[in-house]
């Protein structure tokens, strides 16, 4: 869609430097590959040289941004500014339109909202409930008696076990399953004996879950994740586990059981967390570490160089980079302790 | 449902203490979280001080819990005895009820037990055989010629690749994929040629496979799963692996092609074993280790010393704890040296 | 199926030693399982001794392996002859015939080649476009004009987004999904404002991805996997991630977003790349190793030596090796730092 600058400017509250108001945009790309008639931006200082070199029409910068020989769009938030001028000159495509496909199968005794979209082979199964505008694409399943708040947005191949309960504008990508049974057995002396897991699960509104995320149900209770929380592809969230509110885990992450998450916790990839142990408020686990036993927060006045936790089992990242700096520093070590080993033999014998 | 504490107790075989033979349990919850009407339990020494505050009606124990303010269903196994309290107060919902939905396609060639259920928009396909009494949920496929045992239940969109052969009473949660391609290519000096993997997968009686678990099938002969293991979310068997009997693997572990593991091997979340090698009956394995060797376990008479094996690549326990002491002492180890030095030097110019 | 080694020597181009140029093979096996009728093969030399044991009636071997006391297929490349020898010896099943299902669903805007198989269940969305010879196994979900090459293989309950290109004579299995939105988000400064990702993905010809591999797409722009590249199950590609052609990733490998990966890169289960980096050619990551920092490969004319790159941050082998021997030496180096100190104490006092 071609968007002037000007109106860009206008929507976004950005101050619009270098001309251009009437010049138009109707394409996104990075400054490297970016062509005339595409929209730019500058989030990460890496690469801020490509400003001067890029082919853009415009870019989307910081207040702190040196100026460039291509109109600039001036917000605070250039990675927010950005998504917003996306959703007006990229728009995604529109969702289904409202319906239930001839071939969906849809039990007589659940409550589909007004203004529902069920996609073609999808199942909803009986006392299941669809808040107004859900939109479920082919083959989505709905199990017994769950409830989707209003706005949600499930993929091709989601499946939803039974009793299991979702907020509000929530997007779960395809091959996400939620409810599954927790894993626990009881040692019987010759074998597993299954624990019945008869709880549930509790998502709260605006969560998006990646494609092919697990969410187990409680053994009992509630597993459950916190408004706003965003988990990426492959995570991993056991039985029984709290997540606190706007989360943030990278791909592949692992929660192990009944670990209580506090708000505002980011992941990097790979990452874990072991059973049993709360995760304070804010905290930063870097990729592939574990944290191994409980960590305090924001919430208990951590200070912010014991917010950011590395290694498996993981430590501060101050720690950390100690620990490191003094094996680099080994082989030089080495060296010494032979070379004074030397010196005090010539000592003793003298 | 309400079952009393006397019936409960002959239930489990348990010791009633501290009376309240008629009082009632109708719920579950940890010991922190009961209420009145709750039956909770106490197997985690970690929790036992909880039990003087708790508010639960009853609460099962082990043998040597203190007494406390409550009454206690005292057994050897609190673990076992809770999920068998559990089957009495919360039943698991019924599974569907037997039948073929009319939207499932089931190949007239496939051979179909007594009370199967077979659920929506789940293809079964030609010359498959359901034993007596499965339950495939909505949208599983069963490939062809594969074989379920009597008794198991596949969730929602389970996928069971052709000339499968499962044992009975295994469960399946969603998205768990049986018999795809193991990975294996030969280089050609200009590309990789698929390597045709004509061998199958067996799983043995009561295994059960955590959602969007991966089993390949073999390259030729078969991979094996032995009889009451189980599998977390999210773990990858690759293609010709033997696994023993009763392993437990927790969330995202892996274990390459080719490897053999005992007998009630256990492994934490994202560990790993590399293939084409051995590990014995009864290893323990930390979560996110990796074993990159063969190593004997009890069936060779490795001592408890050396069946936990930690780190990537992975050593035994007490390796690590050595190591990692070491480690920690690194600084104060440069400090010392530095004395030295200057107490040598001192020595040296006297 | 029978086949003489004769027949099998001329179809390979192998040198027959050993005689039995009219004995028959009808079964693959390793060399330790074989029985009577097997082909075998030795390509890893660990396995070599078995030769002189094996029970099966021929084994393909390599240029530089002894005389064994059975008939030999010799040829330069025993993988890639055992591997074309499995189609003639046990050939996969037969694809699905030609034709959809009745209960498949396939928009009418949707573009069918000549001789595709649509499998119960699945759907096709609207302008889809299926080349000539797909095959899609039931429950498949192609969405709103995506474009597949022909000749691709979807098994069952693959799911493909919208709007995404897939090359010629791909195969992707059951759970795998391609064109999830990437993890973007903006921080508004109460919550998660989401990214639009409006980008695509695009598979060159040849790829082949494992079960539940994740595969998303561009933010903007498009996430590119190079033509013959092969992926194990639950890999995680995010968006915008570049990869070259021919790489091979183990199981549960993670490229975070942006990545660059050049051509014949091969990485080991659990292995990864951090976001925004570059990766060489040729480049080998040993499993559960995270690539931190751009790193050239053979394009840069990086020597062997920096080729193999391990650890979490990732070094190369030769450093880590080193690093290896130091932390062992370390228990040493304790005790002799202090036999030093009492020696200098010595010194001092005498």
């Amino acid at each position: 869609m071609k968007i002037t600058l000007k109106h860009l400017a206008e929507h976004l509250g950005a101050a619009l430097e270098g001309g251009g108001a009437d010049s138009t945009v109707e394409r996104l790309a990075s400054l490297a590959d970016a062509k005339e008639g595409d929209l730019s931006f500058l989030a990460n200082p890496k690469y801020a040289e490509q400003l001067a070199t890029t082919k853009a029409t415009a870019a989307i910068v910081g207040k702190d941004c040196k100026p460039a020989p291509l109109p600039l769009l001036r917000v605070d938030n250039p990675d927010l500014a950005f998504a917003k001028a996306s959703l007006l000159v990229c728009p995604p495509p529109a969702p289904p339109a409202p319906g239930v496909h001839p071939s969906a199968v849809v039990s007589p005794s659940a409550k589909i909202g007004r203004g529902v979209s069920i996609g073609a082979c999808a199942v909803v199964d009986d006392g299941a409930v669809l808040g107004d505008g859900c939109v479920l694409f082919p083959q989505v399943y709905v199990g017994k008696d769950s409830a989707l708040g209003d706005g949600c947005l499930l993929y091709s191949g989601v499946k939803v076990y039974h009793q299991v309960t979702i907020g509000r504008g929530c997007i779960f990508h395809s091959g996400a399953v939620i409810g599954s049974d927790g894993f626990g057995y009881a040692w019987t002396g010759n074998g597993y004996f299954k624990i019945p897991q008869v709880g549930t699960v509790v998502i709260e509104d605006g969560v998006e879950l990646g494609a092919n995320v697990c969410v187990d149900r409680a053994r009992f209770g509630e597993t459950r994740i916190g408004a706003g929380t965003k988990l990426d592809n492959l995570v991993q969230i056991a039985h029984n586990v709290k997540l606190g509110k706007c989360c943030a885990f990278a791909a592949q992450v692992g929660i192990a059981g009944s670990a209580e998450v506090g708000n505002g916790v980011q992941m990097g990839g790979q990452a874990a967390i072991v059973g049993h142990v709360k995760v304070g408020d804010g905290l930063t686990v870097v990729g592939q570490s574990a944290i191994s036993k409980s960590v305090p927060g924001r919430e208990a006045g951590a200070p912010a160089d014991k917010l950011i936790w590395i290694d498996s089992p993981a430590k501060p990242m101050r720690e950390h980079l100690e620990e490191s700096r003094n094996i680099k520093h080994l082989a030089r070590l080495r060296k010494t302790v032979k070379e004074l080993e030397e010196r005090i033999k010539k000592l003793e014998t003298d």
